[in-house]
């Protein structure tokens, strides 16, 4: 296991209004997709670490949604969506609503790759319908956000 | 309530991955919207002629999800989705799979807008992630499928 930071990629395609992170975990692959199914554990990594989380519901399978809050600052912010598919260890792809602009809907395709060693790299599109949508998405501070959710779910899966 | 057939206008988006569908019918907003959320009138016209449809589950509410089949020739072909919004007699988003094609998925929006008079225009958008992806869908046949299924509607919801 290396102890070095891994790095977050993320870009925006240029032809369709989606944005791919993609990042390495020290973890394999049922360790990595746990922690995204698992509300439990998704609760310790999954927002800003200013905010605390609180699972309204979270069931992670095929035809199942979820919705939880982002609680702090004197402020609630809610998500909701859908799990279109989950694939055991392989494939999350679900729906994405930022409930203070509730007509923007992002479709999410989570894909983990094994790659040995007991490493994994989780691959992560949005499709939105605008590059307006898209560009103001990664224009508000996403990359710092991500960043920051990442460094969480290291320690989740150092845990 | 006219007698005349409606157009069914299909477009495609030059800039985003995205068919939009635009459609008009001679009764309300409500009464199109429950032909879309009861199962059982949903069955009545949501596919070709030539084929039964076999609703597996259609649970039409925000959250919820659908799996149906079209049987007939021999064959049965499956699709299946989650509905990430439903807003009654106004809105409905939905992801759609084709199973043979398991990794392809789009992100559906159906908004029903009333224009007085017993009549409503439905327009429904499917948003891919590749133009690609777009373009076959387009050439498959959609568009004779689509003026089948809406003629299909057209009954129903005159019936």
């Amino acid at each position: 296991m290396t102890t070095k930071a891994h790095q977050t990629e993320i870009a925006v395609d240029p032809d369709v209004p989606l944005v791919r992170i993609t990042r390495e975990f020290d973890a394999p692959p049922e360790k990595v997709f746990s922690a995204h199914t698992d509300p439990e554990l998704v609760a310790r990594w999954l927002g800003p670490r200013r905010l605390a989380m609180k699972v309204d519901h979270y069931d992670c399978r095929t035809g199942g949604s979820y919705r939880y809050l982002h609680v702090g600052d004197g402020a609630e912010f809610g998500f909701h969506g859908s799990f279109h598919e989950v694939r055991p260890a392989g494939l999350i792809v679900q729906t994405f609503t930022f409930e203070a602009i509730p007509d923007s809907v992002a479709l999410q395709r989570l894909v983990f790759t094994d790659l040995g060693g007991g490493r994994t790299r989780l691959t992560s599109t949005s499709l939105v319908d605008s590059f307006a949508g898209r560009d103001a998405f990664v224009a508000s501070g996403m990359e710092a956000g991500v960043r920051e959710v990442y460094e969480r779910l290291d320690a989740v899966l150092a845990g």
